[in-house]
């Protein structure tokens, strides 16, 4: 299935993930991004004000996109995204656990200025493996419209 | 110098940066978590909408994070960020760009159920070698006061 604007509705649920955190992945990625010490080493994680290792924000929702890759964005129409609002980092992440989550359409609406595409804005959340949300933001993307005009 | 929440007052202009973007580092983000086409081969995004290689904007992002942790967040009281909002990508960021930026403090006030902690509010802005802004948002986060009550 091609996911052109038409495919979008208010409404519309679209399931991502599962995406199992590997420690290995997540230290990798604070120490090039974010290299604060309790995303970096159990050890340094358990003298800091958090008391644990938990994974960056940043790497939670770069696993974000590659569950919204994954499951749909990747076989879409989509041309850019202008941004995303209200990220929230709810709950921590730690090495193991099994992310997914949901995306749900709030918006569909053909755009004024380019009539060959349409906008979408959803809201999405992102769970662990105790259905714990542990992440929420709204996102927004321009996709093609399949039989442009 | 030890930034706490006493150090953060409204105005206040944090210079962040610079970082060179390169496009193994670029790439290989891509690859793990946002695979789309336009992200990942020169060849491939050529005949894609944006018809050229673009760094994904979850990497932007993430650069971001790496500026603010080297130019202060690392030699700070931070405890914990409960979000961001209104993150705007404006402009493509390319292999080989050199990208700085500025946070500037719009709100430090002190945390009414927790003493111990203040909150620091700022809008950023990410821009490449020709000053030209690439990305815009808005970050929170929690800090503790120098001296706790």
């Amino acid at each position: 299935m091609l996911w052109s604007f038409e495919s979008f509705f208010e409404g519309l649920e679209i399931e991502i993930g599962p995406y199992r955190v590997k420690q290995d992945e997540m230290i990798e990625f604070a120490r090039k991004f974010d290299p604060q010490p309790f995303h970096l080493d159990e050890a340094l994680a358990g003298e800091s004000a958090i008391g644990e290792l938990i994974a960056s924000g940043w790497y939670i929702l770069s696993v974000f996109m590659r569950m919204q890759c994954d499951a749909f964005l990747n076989d879409s129409t989509i041309i850019v995204s202008p941004g995303v609002d209200r990220v929230r980092w709810i709950e921590p992440v730690r090495a193991n656990d099994v992310l997914d989550g949901k995306v749900v359409v709030t918006e569909a609406r053909l755009s004024k200025s380019k009539p060959s595409m349409g906008i979408v804005t959803c809201d999405a959340k992102i769970c662990n493996q105790y259905n714990t949300i542990v992440s929420t933001l709204s996102t927004k993307a321009m996709f093609k419209r399949a039989s442009c005009p």
